[in-house]
């Protein structure tokens, strides 16, 4: 297969406290047939790098990204960006994933949520099929997280690299992670899983389908024949509100300080000064959503949940792991992780576990990552 | 105010591990205006009992009951009935709750969620409006779990009752009881709270918020307008999906042994097994169900989780209290009633906690009470 490769010159600038300036990438392959046997033409995914890759090209280390994120993992795009990558406080120079040392490389996930965000350019059911002159819609083919990370296999083939020293994931990255231990083994040194699963997780899968639930019941999703300008927003946003509750712990909202909304005891729908908090947030993250996008990362993760295979997968490769569980997380709950850790144990060497600590329950994984630094950068350089 | 009471004569017969013969009962209040100062005219409630009143009237005990229930907490409606009230195992001849010695009655709350069983005539939006002809959708009035304490007040005082041995509830019920240990606690000798809370809980009222959402996004619901016999089916039966996954823990649903769906890699909104399994359990037990009346409960259950003075007023009445959170309770988590008895017990004498262990999460406080049985024996005799 011929590969497009657009690989735009990316450059990164430091100083002290500020970020380092990158850019977005893009990686095209003309097609792409799934695991499950059906081809999408052409397809293309966002990339970011941080760091320099060294000339033998052994210093690359993979970040696979979470469900409402992209390839932006570190640094900002111009010096007034003043939200940087969702993990700028572990990737950098100096940092605990040193990019002084490390070729960092982060690619997007097919299907990402947010394809109307200017820095996504990756495909998925909001993309126009060149078939048909649409938007594929629901006739998008069902991706897995196997199809994510054979992806972003082309991608480093297609940069030269053959080996990772390590893959790191939080949350629905940490399935990725996974699955590239599982798949690849010969091309991952290292596994470090954050806030992730291993499958065979029933409730999570249930939990996920409560993130579909409310746009497949907003009338303004037709069938997924939405125009994409207009988004079945109320199931939308309600999607999103329950990311948000799922993604934290309970003792965080109960701290909230919250304005009264005397309307509560006129009616039955006005909603409580806690709803008024999560649709708040809801709707501005929800500005450069997809629904349908939504519910194909939803399906992806459920698919990962649901394999039984991994963890008996993970102690065939024995492959030196960190496993960095929220011990709040009521996502994907801790114990799932401690199961899984208990068995690879039996066999395997390698593979420890260090539980994060914070007030964000699952999102501790993201927003309180620094905790873990020197774990991270440890078992990085061992 | 005038007083209609129609009391059926209720008869019980015992049989070696037969449940008790009973018969639902009939209260009408001719009005009743609600803490918040709207009017409901007229009022009708369902009650049973269980026992029988001693001459002093002393050996009362009101049993409030859950979300999804109604004052069926005991007993069989007939002798080929094979469903015993939610709480038999602990209410009957010889049982925790001795109805040898105890007067045992159990009213239903307003706007109860299954006014289609031909065992609940209790007044809420789906009851027909006297002066539009029509049901009163969400034109009744926002109904508080005090004004479910206050109409159970008035049906004690039509049967002549001053005084409660005990007031017993799980859940919705727990918090009823809650209220009238802080509202009459000069009728309340005894506070048995399973399953509850004390109010100031804010995650429970963004969950609760997810129980309403479906209904509110099903084009069905019509702004509450929809005529009886068309619910909005898809949301009124993802509500109830909810409803059951927070009511169970994770563990529980990790136990399932699900077919399996081949279909869910080909269509995102295949559903996975797990949501197969329990949106057959939620259409099943939508059959008698009113949407608007789940968005009542809701909202009644909402404003007392908003409430934060219930432990100080709890605090200054200091009723002989125990408490039964289940360990593993994901929807009213252990945590705020171990809080509360921290802080009870700091100044009140008689408050006890004990957890309820076993399988099920929140529904241990149902469907696992026995275990409970001796120390409810001992609470309700010392």
């Amino acid at each position: 297969m011929r590969l497009l490769l657009f690989v735009y010159l990316f450059c990164f600038q430091v100083a002290a406290d500020q970020s380092m300036l990158v850019k977005k990438q893009h990686f095209t392959l003309p097609a792409y047939t799934t695991v499950n046997g059906q081809t999408i033409a052409p397809v293309n995914v966002g990339w970011e790098a941080y760091g320099q890759l060294n000339k033998d090209k052994s210093n690359a280390i993979l970040i696979t990204h979470y469900f409402t994120g992209n390839s932006h993992a570190a640094g900002v795009y111009s010096e007034q960006d003043s939200q940087p990558g969702y993990w700028d406080a572990i990737i950098g120079p100096n940092k605990a994933i040193d990019t002084n040392k490390y070729f960092v490389i982060s690619v997007d996930s097919l299907a990402n949520i947010s394809p109307f965000d200017p820095n996504v350019i990756t495909t998925g059911p909001a993309t126009v099929n060149p078939q048909t002159g649409k938007p594929y819609g629901l006739s998008f083919p069902v991706v897995q997280v196997e199809d994510f990370v054979a992806i972003q296999k082309q991608l480093l083939e297609a940069l030269g690299i053959e080996k990772l020293h390590a893959v790191i994931g939080a949350s629905m990255g940490a399935m990725q992670a996974t699955a590239w231990a599982v798949n690849h083994p010969e091309m991952v040194n290292k596994l470090l899983h954050v806030i992730g699963s291993v499958g065979h997780d029933i409730f999570a899968q249930a939990t996920l389908a409560r993130w579909s639930a409310p746009i497949i019941l907003d009338p303004a999703w037709q069938n997924g024949h939405y125009a994409l300008d207009q988004q079945p927003k109320s199931g939308l946003v309600r999607a999103l509100m329950n990311i948000t509750q799922d993604a934290l712990h309970y003792d965080y909202l109960q701290q909230q300080v919250l304005p009264k909304n005397n309307l509560v005891t006129e009616s039955v729908i006005s909603p409580m000064p806690i709803v008024s908090w999560l649709s708040a947030r809801a709707e501005a993250r929800s500005k450069y959503m997809d629904a349908n996008s939504l519910l194909y990362l939803v399906r992806a993760s459920q698919l990962f949940l649901a394999n039984e295979q991994y963890t008996t997968a993970l102690q065939a490769n024995n492959i030196p792991t960190l496993f960095l569980p929220a011990d709040n997380d009521l996502l994907l709950i801790p114990q799932r992780i401690e199961e899984a850790v208990k068995t690879l144990n039996k066999t395997t060497q390698h593979t420890n576990i260090k539980h994060l600590a914070g007030p964000y329950g699952h999102l501790n994984g993201v927003v309180a990552i620094s905790q873990a630094a020197s774990d991270i950068k440890q078992f990085l350089e061992n």
